[in-house]
């Protein structure tokens, strides 16, 4: 999983199906000094998440694993919200 | 998902069976600013887009729960058109 | 699928039997100006792909299904030959 | 497998079910001399690793193989303590 | 697959189950000039590779299809012992 800020929303009204009703977020990985980097992308928000908040990101078949449906087109979730990360590279 | 621009299209008439009537795109990744990327590749249309759109791609396992076929070799499709994205990195 | 030209051919007499009958190809990612790029690979030829022509490789787990046996331990597999490329970026 | 070391720990009240009492740890790729890259994540600890130590992380859909719910939305597994790594590059 | 290397091993007292008594190898990706790259990590071998051989190399879930257990927590294997590469980019 990474570690990512949650940035912004997207919205789409011609979509498959599957994403019907899910929260497409804006979200921006972190490094470790909690700095945005330049890698930027779209999740499905599966916790309640926040503008702001620093969250943990599943990618790949996994993050279906987040959702209801198994089989939605989905390769980003956002499976939980950080209350604090204590790292020292 | 990646937030991508629909700029072209690619023909091909020697191809597995499975992407017969698919439609083939190809798209070019946005940074956070809009700006077109060097990550330039094909996805499977699942959502009539057309091209200049700006699109969300999913790529991996789970592109193939796009399209009808599950079992498609295809890693990467437009799941959606984008309305508007709103975001501040 | 990323967009390559085939570059040549891999040989190996020692494989994991599921490879047996299938043809190795190197494959070289072109860029959207059609330049040759640094990443270069193998890919399984499943359309009778031929050196010098252009091609989609699709890559992951779905590489898997462009196979007659779907359990092959294969992560790249060429699945068309590409007649034209229309693209403005 | 990718070989990391143990940096840090993140913690999380609210996250998807699946996650509840897995240990999420904060490990960073080494290089082949064994020095910290740019590349930090967090993967679930699966064989009772301590900050500081040298690891095998596994990613993808793998990596919900080490864990006992192949169902949990996990990208990134601890499944080794390494104890020595030879290699001359 | 990618053209690999195997330039040592991993020892790992400590680890998943079904990890016991797979040969875990450190491998270095080769460029198209033959020459090693910055992209070093760990193979399961499935062919009895040895130092110093060039390997072709699985990875992602289709890694997991090249040993007898298809549950194992494995992201790369060594599928084949490469004879000759002919290519010209």
């Amino acid at each position: 999983m990474i570690i990512c800020k949650v940035v912004g929303n997207v919205w789409a009204t011609r979509k498959k199906d599957e994403l019907s009703g899910e929260k497409l977020m804006v979200v921006q990985r972190l490094d470790i000094e909690e700095k945005g980097s330049d890698e930027v992308f779209v999740a499905v928000d599966c916790v309640g998440a926040g503008i702001g908040e620093q969250v943990l990101v599943t990618t790949g078949s996994s993050a279906r694993m987040a959702l209801r449906n198994h089989e939605a087109p989905v390769d980003a979730s956002i499976v939980a919200i950080i209350d604090e990360v204590q790292a020292q590279v």
